[in-house]
C-alpha cells in the first residue's frame, strides 16, 4: 500500500513484530527491548531494537519514493535511493540511538510528565550503512560552513498530531565530517525494516533519537530550527515546578534537546527481581554518553560491602561500597555507543529480599 | 636576565604586580583577581588576571629564544617568534582561562586536598591573538588526521618540581579548526607580560588552564599523552574516598582533566558579606562551559520569594524560590567565554545577617 493511499489513523497495515517486545502503546505503536535481551550482545537485534513512532507505520515503495533536497537549495533537487546510494562513499558506522524519553517512567514517579511511558530499554546499538549527510549536502551546494543554518528532515509518517514528522539539527553537525551523521538505508547489515525507516532514514549520532527521523522524504536547510511541533513543541526540558498551566510562556525560551546526557541503567537484575540468600548473580547494565569516553561506572550494593575483591583490580574499591569499572565506551571516530557493564556478585553476607541499586556514572570532563 | 642564568628557585627578579591581587603564594606566584574587579567587565584586565606559576617567572629575550617543533617531526624545526608569526593567518580570538583548581578552597573545605588554595577568580576573559597550532602543525608536515597522537607543549618554566612545564593535548583538539588553540603573542591587543608567558603562549580555549603553556619553547608531536608530571600526577580527579596512602595504585587509570566543566560562582555580594536590612543589592556573578551554551542560571535566594517579578520576566521564576535568568555564554566559533549574569534585588522582606546563595547551571543537553 502505497503511503498516499493511507488514511491518517488507520492501523490495519502494521508489520508483524517480535512478542517479546514491551509494548507501551499499540497505536502507534511504541515498544522497547526487555532489559535482560538488551544486554545480551553489545549490539541490538534490529526485530528486538525499540520502536518509536507517531502514527500507522509507513509502507513505502522504493521504485517511486523520492528525496527532496530543498528550502535554501533552489531549485529543489530529487532523487531516488539509487540516487542518493551514487552520492559520496557508502559508509557503515557502530550508533547508539536512544529516544529522548527513555526511563520516563523513572521521572512519572517523581512527577507526573507527558509522553510515552518508557522504561529503562528505549535504547540500542546498532550498525548504519549509508552515505554521509556532509556529502549529501555538498553535492547540493548547501553552504555548510554557516554556523547559522539548520538542516531539517522530513518523513513520510502520517503523525497522530495530523502532520507528518519533522525535526532539524544546526548545520555544524550536518556538515561535521567527524558528526557521522547518515542517510541510512541499512541497519545491522539488511535493509532496512518498515518499523526503522525503510527505505531511507537519517542517523545523527550522540543526538536523541528525535533528530533521526524515519521514512525521509525531505531534507531542508533552513535559517532557523525546524518549526514542527517536534521541534518546538515537543523535546525540550522544564524545571520541576513547570507545569501544563504555566508551560505555554516557556516553549520558546526552552532549547531543543540534542546532545545526549550521560546516562546509565542496571538492566539485570530487573527492577524488583528477589535473589535468594547466598546466590550469586550476575548485574549488567549500560552507560551512554554524548560521545565523550564513559571514564567509569560505580556500582554499589547498599549497605554492603564486597570482600574479596581486590583494590587493585576495582580502583574505585571503596571502603563502605562496592564499585566496578565498567568497561570503557567505545569512542570511535566520535560514533557515540553505549557499553555493557558486568560483574558477577556472589559473596551476599546475609538474606536480599529485595536489592536497591544506584549508580554513579562519570564522563571525561 | 636571560633564562640560562636563572637559578633555579631564584625569585629576586619577578615582575611588578597590582597590589589588589588576591596572592596564594608568593614563591611560585599565583594570585587571583578580586571577585567584585572579576564580574567587572566582561573582559578581565590583563594585569588583574588570575597568574598560575610553578616557578621563578621566565625573562626571555624575544630575540634569541627559538621554538622548536618536534617529536615525530624529524628533522626537528626551529623558527623564532617572527618566523612563527608568518605562518598562518593571524587569528584573533576571545577566550576563558582557568586553572584547573578554580574554587579549590570549596573542595578543601569538604575534605583536604593539595595543591594552591583558590578561591572562586581563578579565572578570567582576554582576547588572544596568535597563529592557529593547526596552521603551524601543516607548516612542519604533522600528520594531523592521526587520532591518537597528541601535541605536547613545554615552556621555560624552572619549576619546584625541578623540571621545565610540560603538557599535551590531543591531535584532535591541536588540529581542529574549530578548537581555536593557538600560539599566542598578544593578550587583549598588547604583547604577552612575563606572568602571561610573554614572548609565545600556548592558548586552549574550553580547556583547563595547566594545557594552555606559557613561555613556550617546544611543541611535540608525540604517539601518547606527555609523560611530565603535570599531565600525569597532576590535573587528575578522583573518587572522595581515595587519599594520598592510595592514590599511587590510580594514577595511570585516572584521565587527565582537559575539557571544563560546567560551573557558576557568584562574585558579588561576596563571601559572608552582610547586607543590611532593605537595602538593594546585585547579584553578579559568571557561568563557563566547554563551549556548550549555557542556556540558563538559576540564583535562588534562600526563603525567601522575590515578590513583584513577572514570570514572563523571568522563565524560571518558581513558587518557593527566586530565580533569574543569566545572559547566555557567547558562543562564537566554539571559543569559551564564562558569562556574566547580573540581577538587582531589592524586595527583601525582612533581616538578612547573611545571605546564602545557590545556583543551578544548566547547559545545553
Amino acid at each position: 500500500m502505497s503511503s498516499a493511499k493511507k488514511l491518517l489513523g488507520d492501523y490495519s497495515n502494521e508489520p508483524s513484530r517480535r512478542p517479546e517486545l514491551v509494548v507501551n502503546s499499540k497505536e502507534p505503536f511504541n515498544a522497547e527491548t526487555p532489559p535482560p535481551l538488551l544486554v545480551k550482545d553489545f549490539k541490538t537485534p534490529v526485530d528486538l531494537f525499540y520502536v518509536r513512532s507517531h502514527g500507522p507505520t509507513p509502507d513505502l515503495d522504493v521504485s517511486s519514493h523520492k528525496l527532496e533536497i530543498g528550502g535554501e537549495i533552489k531549485p529543489a533537487i530529487e532523487l531516488s535511493l539509487s540516487e542518493v546510494q551514487t552520492i559520496g562513499q557508502h559508509v557503515t558506522i557502530d550508533a547508539t540511538l536512544t529516544c529522548a524519553g527513555n526511563r520516563r517512567n523513572e521521572l512519572n514517579a517523581i512527577k507526573k510528565v507527558k509522553g510515552v511511558g518508557w522504561e529503562i530499554s528505549a535504547i540500542g546499538n546498532a550498525t548504519w550503512t549509508g552515505v554521509r549527510l556532509r556529502d549529501v549536502l555538498l553535492h547540493a551546494k548547501a553552504n555548510i560552513d554557516s554556523p547559522h543554518l539548520h538542516v531539517e528532515f522530513i518523513g513520510e509518517e502520517d503523525c497522530e498530531e495530523k502532520t507528518k514528522y519533522g525535526s532539524s539539527i544546526p548545520m555544524t553537525k550536518a556538515a561535521d565530517p567527524k558528526g557521522d551523521v547518515l542517510l541510512a538505508w541499512m541497519m545491522n547489515g539488511k535493509p532496512l525494516t518498515r518499523d526503522h525507516g525503510y527505505p531511507l532514514r537519517i542517523v545523527v549520532p550522540g543526538y536523541i533519537g528525535a533528530r533521526s527521523v524515519k521514512w525521509l522524504r525531505k531534507v531542508n536547510v533552513i535559517p532557523q530550527e525546524s518549526q514542527f511541533v517536534y521541534q518546538q513543541r515537543d523535546y525540550k526540558l522544564f524545571l520541576p515546578h513547570v507545569n501544563w498551566d504555566t508551560v505555554d510562556a516557556l516553549w520558546d525560551s526552552a532549547f531543543s534537546l540534542s546532545e545526549l546526557s550521560v546516562q546509565s541503567a542496571i538492566c539485570e537484575p530487573e527492577k524488583d527481581q528477589v535473589i535468594a540468600k547466598n546466590s550469586p548473580y550476575t548485574i549488567r547494565g549500560y552507560a551512554v554518553s554524548n560521545g565523550r569516553r564513559i571514564t567509569r561506572v560505580d556500582v554499589s550494593v547498599r549497605k554492603h560491602r564486597l570482600k574479596g575483591i581486590r583494590p587493585d583490580r576495582f580502583p574505585n574499591w571503596g571502603t563502605t561500597s562496592a564499585f566496578i569499572m565498567g568497561k570503557c565506551a567505545t569512542l570511535k571516530n566520535q560514533t557515540k555507543l553505549f557499553s555493557l557493564v558486568t560483574h558477577t556478585h556472589s559473596d551476599i553476607g546475609w538474606q536480599i529480599k529485595k536489592i536497591k541499586f544506584w549508580r554513579r556514572l562519570w564522563d571525561a570532563l
